[in-house]
């Protein structure tokens, strides 16, 4: 029989698709470049030309029995220490190649993490605005998603809050920072304070409580922005990242997970989400991307573009009167809605070919997501749309 | 807390694994074109150039954010189009692209059509001998894998033990031609058979039986032998392929579900993938593959060796006393042990740098399977050593 699970979740067809597929639509009537597409967090600068050398000198030169061959379900392990190496020289970490267990993408990386740590019925906390995607990635798994009301004032965390939900059910609290879509990064203060939180929840309660901590934004970081690395300051942590970003290559799928070390049974974790892998059909990620990013591992993207964009944009949206926490990173912008309803907000803002994704999808009411990952040029020529919209002139 | 489930998986170490790990560690000692290594199913030929030159000209030619950009998470459209035309062309099918759903190797596909067909608690049948990753691939996604008692006459289908086991409490059936590991290719009489038998049971219970059926062999199928394409014979069937064998691409997991259109809701539950894929952390192969193998679909790698290599050892092996089905396809043979314990017998094969793999790991006892993709060269070197072997001369 066909299972009516999967056969329900077709019937909730994403906000942010489908405000993509009507900004390509109106594309075809009036040229796409006279769309103010703000829905997509697709990158929009290419990978560096490292990478593209590196993938050509391999299939030029490498025997393509190795380089096409099964590579371990954890990973390559020479990439597998590469990207331990890497991690130790930019954080002060102790990762051996041991820890780190190849993924494809955040959502792979993500799907691992979780089934290591959490058995259905138990939940996982996250915190709004969040990325909606974790809906689907955490109710598959088993466990159930508790999302804890966004701090509105900056973004960061409500601890009330927070501590209120933090019950004996959880077996880990799941973070993005850099944030999609706020484009908040969580200070060494917030960190600081959720591992104490943590740490003493862990020890009222008897077991561990993991930190699952998504990164796919942690490349992207604005100037006089300090972002920590969440694992620094929690042993129970467990990194998933992609390249997805950093390096604009969402669609071959590569990233990781990373096992702190001082985490409880850290090579018995990374070793088990290869055996997860069986059941989810992973297995590993392809042999020769593999081996490609290991080459570009402190390299990324000219990701300059997207501060340019959020300048401009933060400083017009102030102007006109938007409420808007400044952005640390990430290529979104979150400003509040100029009513109170986001949804019908961004459905008028249509009639000026400016797409915005209202903030309901994200776990918050009230505001709009930019995903600024487009050209200046149209950034720039999205102001005038934004000062007749909010002057309401049509 | 770390779930206790996938780390008991860690106790159970892969009999195949081992062993080709024995003989890795026993090259280093005496070279390793010196030991026999009969136990990994790994292509031994090279991607046919095409694909190569494609990767290049991609990489090459092609803008690089479209070329890396997200593809849909049930596969970039172009891809399943030609894929359902080659399939249309080869075997007389009416797919569509929508019929086709992308996946990370034949791994990747099971996962997600065996979670389409089967709620937790459900049935899978399969047929000894069997491929032994089938367990945990199965037990994962919470239904429970029941083995089919082999007809060891000629490892075609024991009908009366499968019609025994086909209770209403079976979601599908998981059928591998050509088979891993006996190299045998299910016969027009027997598809047709199967497929009659689950015909009358689904009336007779009310309720559907898929047959999933396993085919990255498909392409490997020996001078004489006919392969008959399972889906011509039975309406609800989900085909998985995988390109690892036939392009010798194990290493960057590409692969398919393709749903018979005349299968129940078929366009549904290629869908249902992608709903799937959410949870599994799968999202899609990578693009730059998945636009590579749409160039060479029709094409393979030189699959010659492994028909010499069988024909070498279907020979020799019968005329030295071991009773052995031909093999029709694969790359493996499945002959039967000298004694009844093939654990026992082939840990004493060892001794001749004869590296075997013992039959109760694929669900039968008493045969050992040797996967002969390596060179002719120590094929031919082999015999001598089986010789001497079958003889009891050390």
């Amino acid at each position: 029989m066909i299972v009516q699970k999967y056969k329900d979740m077709l019937k909730g067809k994403s906000v942010i698709r489908q405000l993509s597929e009507f900004a390509t639509a109106r594309g075809k009537e009036i040229g796409y470049e006279n769309v103010f597409d703000y829905s997509l967090g697709n990158p929009s600068v290419p990978v560096p030309q490292q990478f593209t050398d590196t993938m050509i000198d391999l299939l030029q030169h490498k025997n393509p029995m190795e380089l096409h061959g099964y590579s371990q379900s954890l990973g390559i392990p020479e990439v597998r220490d590469k990207i331990a190496a890497s991690l130790n020289k930019r954080f002060g970490m102790n990762y051996t190649g041991n820890h780190i267990f190849m993924a494809t993408g955040a959502a792979g990386a993500i799907a691992h993490a979780v089934r290591c740590v959490s058995e259905p019925g138990d939940e996982i906390l996250t915190f709004a605005p969040y990325f909606p995607e974790y809906g689907p990635y955490i109710d598959l798994t088993g466990a159930t998603l508790k999302v804890v009301p966004a701090d509105t004032k900056n973004f960061q965390i409500d601890f009330e809050a927070f501590e209120r939900m933090l019950t004996e059910k959880v077996a880990a609290v799941l973070i993005n920072t850099p944030n999609n879509p706020s484009g908040t990064v969580y200070s060494t203060e917030t960190l600081r304070t959720l591992a104490s939180v943590m740490t003493r929840k862990q020890e009222e309660y008897g077991h561990d409580i993991f930190l699952i901590s998504d990164e796919p934004y942690r490349e992207i970081v604005f100037a006089g922005v300090d972002s920590p690395y969440p694992s620094r300051f929690y042993d129970n942590t467990l990194s998933c990242y992609s390249f997805s970003k950093s390096l604009s290559l969402p669609g071959e799928r590569i990233g990781y997970v990373a096992v702190n070390p001082k985490c409880r049974d850290a090579e018995l974790i990374s070793t088990m989400c290869s055996q997860i892998s069986r059941g989810t059909g992973h297995n590993c990620p392809p042999s020769i991307i593999q081996l490609a990013v290991a080459e570009v591992l402190d390299l990324t993207a000219d990701l300059s573009v997207y501060e340019t964009n959020m300048n401009i944009l933060y400083k017009e949206l102030t102007s006109l009167g938007f409420e808007c926490v400044k952005p640390g990173g990430t290529f979104y912008i979150f400003p509040k809605a100029l009513e109170e309803d986001a949804v019908a907000f961004s459905e008028k803002a249509k009639k000026y070919d400016l797409i915005l994704v209202p903030s309901d999808t994200f776990g918050v009411k009230g505001y709009v997501r930019l995903a600024y990952c487009i050209d200046t040029d149209k950034v720039e020529r999205s102001l005038s749309a934004f000062r007749k919209f909010v002057k309401n002139e049509y």
